[in-house]
């Protein structure tokens, strides 16, 4: 029936106030399309739908909606039940929420939370951005080595709404410290002997994250063992909660555009492009920018130093920002394809000999083929064909040198520690613009001289 | 014992025929970390080791070999045995390893495979790359209507080490349509009502992609109905597959990474950079790079055009280069960062007036900024102060256009239904690179005639 449900006909039910039909409303569906069917109401007819849902199925639809909305919708409605959902939320993503309400609303809502949930939030915000500890959820399934299969899959059955993943169980020692895992996989195969402990059918050697390590570590740990969820624990080996696949899937999705983003010399957001202040968008853009720029005087000065040898063929200036290009497209396409094949581990150190090779050919093949079509233009603009010859010839050995620089720069940097796509760019920008300069006019003395 | 474990002692059990502690060895750890500790063995070593695991023991390290060495492995090792493992191997990777071996090496092994399996790898070889049919396994746990989820458990328990993932069962009527999903999770919380059946307790509004539906289309579904695996069905809604999670994850970097491919003006590659032909490689890049050649061209005639003017004021020629990368630099920001957050979602068409606003501000402030550090050295250079005055007003001008032109030109091709990332950056460098040099001597004719 709800396929095809419109919005009138929500708020006639919500108008009549129809029991029935709104609660088969929000617990029918898959609770992502029930937040999809509601996104045209206004926040306080959502308020009104979602009081005909059972608190957990309650937050479980809220968790669909964008996050400015949810932050609007806890940020005016009555304090009381914004609590009772916050209360009800993956403490991971409660926590996120309430970093985005204003103080007085935090101080508002906050007392009104069981002192369990208080305290769960306190220790989670403790943790530093871009860490384990700040992506992980607390609520996790910890059961002792001694239980056996039957018991722990009617546990499982009891907790299953409270868990964020019930996919493994982690099997804690008495001082909580990480001992054992158990898929739900395992367990469910494991039914034909009911008996059976969890120790006897546990994994022992457990792949987890330390709670400071680096959410590139996580995602990495997570995508090579094809992992639904990571356990994480501080360096005595004691399990404080889990990071699942779907903080994974953001975390590669934010590594990945900041990535693009330093590729193109901006500093990484860190924030949505929309909400980021202006002073701090001008900073990160500014901040390179100015570095580009300085690296591009340099060629003004080296004109300068040329001033003669332009005032005598003046024609040379024409070509001036189409050899600049040239050489910057081809070293930006290198730098590029070498940053992308890293970040993926298509591309190590050891493998410097067979890209520097292959962007030879590549660089000798293009180069080439735009140095004729150079050459033709050229033709028609130089005062003779020798003089035509100084076109051709620059724009074969910058291209070369460009993609030369592109590509062998990212993976330099990578070997001396820094940060390949940071600094590459505007690195290989500014060496292949004076470059080009150089390489162009010493070329027109010796041709044309 | 395992953490400790060196190569030497993994030979030396070889060299002994230790069959308890090599199949101790293939057990006891995690798959990924079992094929880790191997990395260092030659491959006919490795498949020595391997015949000391079960067999889908043995189909699951292997998986964690990376895909070179799979291929090496499976193309030179006796046919029984590696039609044995891929026999074992999830039906998704199957397909994908066959695909990379060599056409005698697929004859030789193929007709070693059971019937069901080698048509299994027909229908899955037959859809087309990019689309989910390509990306899903066939190994998916079907069950019907009346079944009790007692018995639904049990048949899982049964089925378990086959399944790709267990943690949705589909409901299928006679005819293999797809009706409804069960999680493990209601599954297992249903447990103290074991005569339910899965009709009862399923969920029947499924989100489901079609086997034709582009890649994209299935990360973003699973992404946004935070799913562990997503049903794959044809127009008649047959159940024909399953994407789990960890494929997403994939496909969420490789979109990511072709669209910082496209920024930089490279078709993607669609391959390993390291095993993609040079013809290839040179034809995706040579491409672009001829069209923005092009582009630059355009600059070389509108040099020409202003002959007089250059030779005129021949220190105007030393910033052309300066101010060509100031304002290509700032708009491949723009343009940078607008395409990256129109791929996460945080932009939509409706949002350019607020992008528009903001760009002016910031590309104001960042143009004023080196507009000063331009006056500064172009008091030095030029002949007046009045003269001098060109330089700044012509970065300003051009860093404000280049910035417009950055935000806007990728959100009005994404309105053309056109791929936003391909198309901007080449726009941007070349509309940037000619309109810097008219306004630039537009400026200086207005200034210092």
């Amino acid at each position: 029936m709800f396929n095809t449900l419109f919005l009138p006909e929500l708020r006639e039910m919500l108008a009549s106030s129809n029991r029935a039909e709104l609660e088969e409303f929000c617990q029918t569906l898959n609770a992502g399309r029930t937040a999809e069917f509601m996104e045209g109401l206004a926040n306080e007819e959502v308020w009104q739908v979602l009081q005909f849902a059972p608190a957990n199925r309650r937050a479980e639809i809220f968790g669909y909606f964008e996050h400015e909305r949810q932050v609007a919708m806890l940020e005016t409605h009555e304090p009381r039940e914004a609590a009772e959902l916050i209360e009800q939320m993956p403490a991971d993503d409660r926590v996120d929420l309430i970093q985005d309400l204003t103080s007085d609303r935090v101080a508002l809502v906050l007392p009104l939370l069981p002192i369990g949930v208080r305290r769960d939030i306190q220790r989670l915000q403790s943790y530093q951005d871009g860490t384990a500890g700040a992506l992980m959820t607390s609520e996790v399934a910890m059961l002792e080595e001694h239980m056996t299969v039957k018991d722990a899959l009617d546990q499982l059955g009891r907790q299953s709404s409270e868990l964020e993943t019930i996919y493994y169980l982690y099997v804690v020692d008495t001082n909580n410290l990480l001992c054992g895992i158990v898929s739900t996989r395992q367990l469910v195969s494991s039914l034909k002997h009911p008996g059976l402990t969890l120790g006897e059918i546990m994994e022992s050697d457990v792949v987890a994250v330390l709670v400071s390590d680096d959410q590139e570590t996580v995602a990495e740990k997570v995508e090579r063992y094809n992992l639904l969820a990571i356990p994480v624990v501080d360096t005595g080996r004691q399990l404080l909660g889990i990071i699942t696949h779907d903080d994974v899937i953001d975390v590669v999705r934010e590594e990945l555009a900041e990535d693009a983003q330093r590729i193109a010399a901006v500093e990484p957001l860190e924030d949505n492009f929309l909400r980021v202040g202006l002073w701090t968008l001008c900073w990160k853009r500014g901040l390179w920018l100015t570095i580009l720029f300085f690296a591009a005087l340099l060629t003004a000065f080296a004109l300068r130093h040329y001033e003669a040898d332009l005032e005598k063929y003046a024609w040379l200036v024409w070509f001036i920002p189409l050899i600049i290009s040239a050489g910057g497209n081809s070293g930006s396409q290198s730098a590029t394809l070498v940053i992308t094949a890293m970040t993926s581990g298509e591309v190590r150190f050891r493998d410097w000999p067979v890209v520097l090779r292959r962007e030879i050919i590549v660089s000798l093949g293009l180069g080439s083929f735009l140095a004729m079509i150079g050459f033709s233009v050229a033709l028609f603009i130089a005062p003779s064909i020798r003089d035509a010859c100084v076109i051709p010839s620059t724009l074969l050995l910058v291209i070369v040198c460009g993609c030369l620089c592109g590509a062998t720069l990212p993976i330099a940097f990578k070997r001396l520690g820094l940060d390949p796509a940071m600094m590459s760019n505007p690195f290989v920008a500014g060496i292949v613009d004076i470059m080009g300069i150089v390489i162009y006019i010493n070329i027109a003395r010796l041709l044309i001289a």
